[in-house]
């Protein structure tokens, strides 16, 4: 069923006509009339909509979205290179990521910044809504990008539980980090879950990482790509905190 | 560290020489003499060499792969558009997955067959060979296609655990399914994961799957591309076994 993002749910029986992005969209997917189409508010509530005719929709009644992981996962990823990024935005959202956070590392050859940063922002944020509406997500994931290493450790270091994942750490598993979260209900816990750049991170960034409060952590004994670790990750999380049951 | 996969491995204090595909790849990594490189013999034993000079190696001892899964996890992919079978096989490779085979199903796009298929084989195992040096696995996984889906689900039903992922499904969740996996230390067991196309499988594939063997599973509330579903599926029951610590 077709989903489109909305600021502002109708009231059940009203009318509401699709406007910008939403419009375009609807055209591209040729509704029909009597169609069932859902909007959603973006933090979580739903409306089952029937079409009456062109971009007019009659509202139905207001529902919890059922899609929505109850575990808030932010992706802490270092500037990838090319369209790594894109890819990693798009299948984040699918997932379940909750937000989407880039920052430059020693390591990082792509460092966007200024005018550029902007555009590219803008640009994810909308891969991040149209992987939102294809996959029914209740939100669309925010995707911003922090200046620093050192603003990113304090920032992802405000969690539940801040990981770094690491791929020459050898003792301590996600199984071990995820510890007390998992076997016990834990309503709105918030992780974040850090990975490099093509380069990795160096032992000085790491021992920053730390110190700044993440856990560093393996994802076990196969080397990931930068644009693989983010996503093995994400669902190894959402499928130990049974999101994905 | 470098690696090479080669058919017969030398013995420790033997020289050898890089070959074929193998001496390609050193001439492009520019090997130094002394540098450490690892030959492995796809059958998840390594040997840790020294270079000697250009492409010659002198051979120390062999151990086993320490990246090698002892869950053997083939992936069953209908055929998918374009360039997705590409990135699923080199992610599933990264992964861990043993085996990719791909099949034809109701609602494929793309079936590729005779002579475009074998072509496209050749091309598939490359990337796997490839992702399973960088990734550091001890073997390669060997991507085939069977050339019906009937082919496929009796094929995919001989594994200890064969599950298909559906989107419609709403009961069984992965966690049930691996149920009597998990927990217990289990050896060498073997798992099918089977993933659908862009538009997924028919109400009677389900039907049919089901009737084989197949256990049909859903992978959470939100939907998944055909290129996420497999990936998501696979790194799931990796972390479920315990094959991520």
């Amino acid at each position: 069923m077709a989903r489109f993002f909305i600021d502002t749910l109708p009231a059940a029986g009203e009318c509401c006509v699709l406007t910008g992005e939403n419009a375009e969209h609807a055209r591209v997917l040729r509704l029909r009339p009597g169609e069932s189409v859902t909007l959603c508010d973006g933090a979580g509530t739903d409306c089952l909509c029937t079409v009456k005719e062109g971009l007019t929709l009659l509202a139905g009644p207001a529902l919890p979205c059922p899609a929505e992981p109850k575990t808030a996962v932010s992706l802490w990823l270092a500037f990838p290179k090319a369209d790594k990024a894109e890819h990693v935005i798009q299948k984040a959202t699918e997932l379940g990521a909750s937000e989407l956070v880039l920052f430059p590392s020693r390591y990082c050859v792509s460092r966007p910044e200024g005018k550029a940063l902007e555009k590219k922002l803008e640009r994810w944020q909308k891969i991040a809504r149209s992987a939102a509406e294809q996959s029914g997500r209740g939100m669309i994931p925010a995707v911003r990008a922090v200046d620093s290493f050192r603003a990113a450790l304090q920032q992802a270091a405000e969690a539940d539980l801040p990981i770094l994942f690491y791929e020459n750490e050898e003792q301590l598993c996600l199984r071990e980090a995820l510890g007390s979260l998992t076997g016990s209900p834990v309503e709105a816990v918030h992780v974040s879950l850090m990975t490099g750049a093509e380069g990795g991170f160096s032992g000085e960034e790491i021992a920053q990482a730390r110190e700044a409060g993440l856990q560093i952590c393996t994802l076990g004994p196969r080397i990931l790509r930068c644009e693989t670790a983010p996503l093995a990750g994400l669902t190894a999380v959402l499928y130990a905190l049974e999101e994905m049951d």
